[in-house]
C-alpha cells in the first residue's frame, strides 16, 4: 500500500471517508425529501464513484455531454440524462445509439434541437426521452415558461420521442413561482409531467421548499470545495479533495510559490484566493500562472520552508478533476486507490 | 483528407500557414538580433511543432516540468532548459536521469535549491548546469540582485554543478537596469556569464532595448491568442488556433450559447470577454461555464442559428492546449495532420 508522502506533487487526492459520508449524505436527503437522487458525474469523472452514488441509491447519473455518457454507459451505468441541448448529425446519432441500448434522456429547449433528436431517434427506429429545458434567472439555456408546453406538444406528436418531464438549473427559489407557472400550463394543456428535475448544489440545499421537484441533480457534494465552504452550503470538514502541492520557492519573506498552478488548480477564484492551504489557513494563494501559486505569508506566525509540503482544497473541484489524468483515493496517509479519470476532457 | 466540417466540435484548429509563418518571424526576429532563440514548448506540447521549430533554426526548447521534457526527449529533442525550481528528491532524481543523455540546464533562486539539484547530480555522477533566476518586476521566482552572485558562487563551488547563466522572466525593459546590474556583480566577481536568458512575448518585441540577452524563450508566439491581439503585439492574422464551436442554444434574441465552455476555451479573460468569434466579430463571449459559453449578441446585425458553427480565437492558447488530447492542423478547409497533444497534463 502507498504512502501519500511517495506521489510526486502536484497530485489530487480524495479522502474516502469523507467521500462516502458525502455520498451518504445526500442520499438521505433526497430520501428524506421523497426524491429521486441522480448525480451529476462532472465532479468526478469517474465510474467506480459513480457506481458507489448507485449503491447507495441514486436512480441513475446525469453526464453533460455525449462522450461522457459514453464511457459510463461502457461501464454498465446504464441510467443517463443529459440535461443539455445536443446538437448536430453526428452528436445525435451517437446520443440515439447510446439509447439503443441504454435509458437515456436529453433535454431541449427549442423545436430545432426537438427535430434534430426526432431525426436521429427515427433512424434508430427508437423513442427518445425528452425532458423541455425551463430558463432561469441565470439566463443560460432553456425556454421561456410560455414556451414550454409548445415544445411538449411537438415531442408528444413525434413518434419517435417521448415528453418525459421539466428540467430546471438551478431548481432554486426564486425558480418556484415559474416552475409552478410551468406545471401549470402542462396540466391545463392535458399533460402528465413525470419528472420535475431540478439541480444545483445551492439548490439543493432549499429542494424541500420547492416539492415540485421529483429528481435532483448534483455534482459538487461528491468532494465539495473551497467556494461551497465560502458559501455556507457546507463545512472545511466535508471537503474530500485536496491538492498535495510542494513549496517551490520562498523569494521572500512574506511569498511562497507553489508547484500548482492554473493547470494544477484551475484558475476559478473565490473571493480574494485560488484555494485554502489546509497547514497555512491565514495564508492566500492571491495568484496562479499555469505552474506557479504565488502565496502571501503576511498574516502567518509559522511560514513554510522551501521542499515542504502542503494540501490546497481547491476553489472549484469539477474542474480540477478535468485537468488530471488520475487522482488518489486516500485513507489517513495511505493511498487505498488510484482511479484514472476516465471521463476527463472528453468535450463532444 | 478529412474536411474540417466533418469533426465535432467543439475542436482545437491550427491554422498551418499562420502557424510555420509565426515560427519563422520569431526566428528571424532572433536571427536579426544576434541570439539565439529557445521556444518555450507549453503553448503547443507537442514533439512535431517543436521539431518544426528546431528546424527553422531554435537551439532548444524549454519545458516548466520535468514530465513535459521527459516526453520531448524520448522523441528526440534534446537541448532542454527548464526554467523552475525543481524541488524534491523524486524530481532531482528524474531530472538528472534525463540530464544522462540530453543537454539539460535547469534554474535556481535559493541555495536549499541548489542542494537538491547537487545531491541528484552527484548520485549520477554527472555536471548539472544550472542558472541563477533573477527575481522581476511580476514577484514570482527569483533572488534579488544583491543574492545572485552569492548562488553563483555556491553553484560554481560545487563539483557536479555549472554555473550556466543568468535567468530572467519576464525580460522587459523595466528590468533592464536589474540585468545590468547583476551582470556588474557577475563580471566584479569574476564570474562569466555564458546564457543571459530572457523570456515573455511582450518582452520578445523589446528584445532589440535589451542588448544584454544572449537567448529568448517565447511560447505563445507559435499560435497567439486574443489577448496577445489585445495587447497590440500581433494581428488577428497571426492567430493560428481557434476553436470550433457549435451554437447549441439560442433560448434569446440577443443571446446565443456555444457548446466550448472553460472546459474548452479555458475560463480565462481578456478585457470584457473570453475569445473573439471570427464569424461575428460585434459578439461577446462575456461568461463560461463548464461546457457553456454565453454570447451577446446585441450588437450583431446578422446572429447566428442552432446548429451553426463559429471559430472561436481564445484568449490564452497555453491553457487551451492542455485541455485537449488532440489538435488539428488544419489548411483552408482541409485537415492536414492530427496531434495527439504528448505533453497534456504532465504536471509533475
Amino acid at each position: 500500500m502507498m504512502d501519500i508522502h511517495a506521489l510526486e506533487t502536484p497530485s489530487v487526492l480524495i479522502d474516502l471517508d469523507r467521500m462516502e459520508r458525502n455520498i451518504q449524505r445526500m442520499q438521505e436527503h433526497c430520501d428524506g425529501l421523497g426524491i429521486k437522487f441522480r448525480p451529476h458525474t462532472k465532479t468526478h469523472k469517474i465510474p467506480d464513484i459513480a457506481r458507489m452514488q448507485l449503491e447507495a441509491g441514486a436512480v441513475g447519473i446525469a453526464c453533460q455531454k455525449v462522450s461522457e455518457a459514453e464511457i459510463f454507459a461502457a461501464e454498465g451505468i446504464n441510467d443517463i440524462q443529459l440535461p443539455y441541448n445536443i446538437v448536430g448529425p453526428q452528436k445525435t446519432a451517437r446520443l440515439a445509439d447510446l439509447a439503443l441500448y441504454n435509458r437515456v434522456a436529453v433535454s431541449a429547449d427549442h423545436p430545432d434541437v426537438i427535430a434534430g433528436l426526432s431525426e436521429a431517434a427515427k433512424a434508430n427506429g427508437l423513442v427518445l426521452r425528452v425532458l423541455v429545458d425551463l430558463v432561469t434567472d441565470i439566463e443560460r439555456t432553456g425556454a421561456p415558461v410560455d414556451q414550454v408546453v409548445g415544445l411538449a406538444e411537438k415531442i408528444d406528436r413525434d413518434e419517435h420521442l417521448h415528453f418525459a418531464g421539466l428540467l430546471v438549473y438551478p431548481s432554486n427559489l426564486v425558480m418556484r413561482p415559474v416552475i409552478q407557472e410551468a406545471l401549470d400550463r402542462f396540466d391545463r394543456a392535458g399533460f402528465g409531467v413525470e419528472t420535475v428535475s431540478g439541480g444545483g448544489s445551492g439548490a439543493a440545499l432549499h429542494a424541500h421548499e420547492v416539492p415540485e421537484l421529483t429528481e435532483l441533480r448534483v455534482g459538487t457534494y461528491v468532494f465539495n470545495d473551497w467556494s461551497s465552504v465560502g458559501k455556507g452550503w457546507v463545512s472545511l470538514d466535508d471537503c474530500a479533495m485536496t491538492v498535495l502541492a510542494t513549496v517551490v520557492s520562498r523569494p521572500a519573506e512574506t511569498r511562497a510559490i507553489l508547484d500548482s498552478g492554473s493547470k494544477t488548480l484551475a484558475a476559478d477564484r473565490f473571493q480574494d484566493g485560488h484555494g485554502h492551504i489546509l497547514e497555512y489557513p491565514d495564508a492566500r494563494i492571491y495568484q496562479l500562472n499555469e505552474e506557479h501559486a504565488y502565496v502571501d505569508l503576511s498574516l502567518c506566525d509559522a511560514r513554510p520552508r522551501i521542499g515542504e509540503r502542503v494540501q490546497v482544497v481547491p476553489v472549484h473541484t469539477c474542474v480540477v478533476t478535468n485537468l488530471h489524468d488520475q487522482i488518489y483515493g486516500v485513507r489517513g496517509e495511505t493511498v487505498e486507490v488510484i482511479w484514472p479519470v476516465a471521463a476527463r476532457g472528453k468535450v463532444w
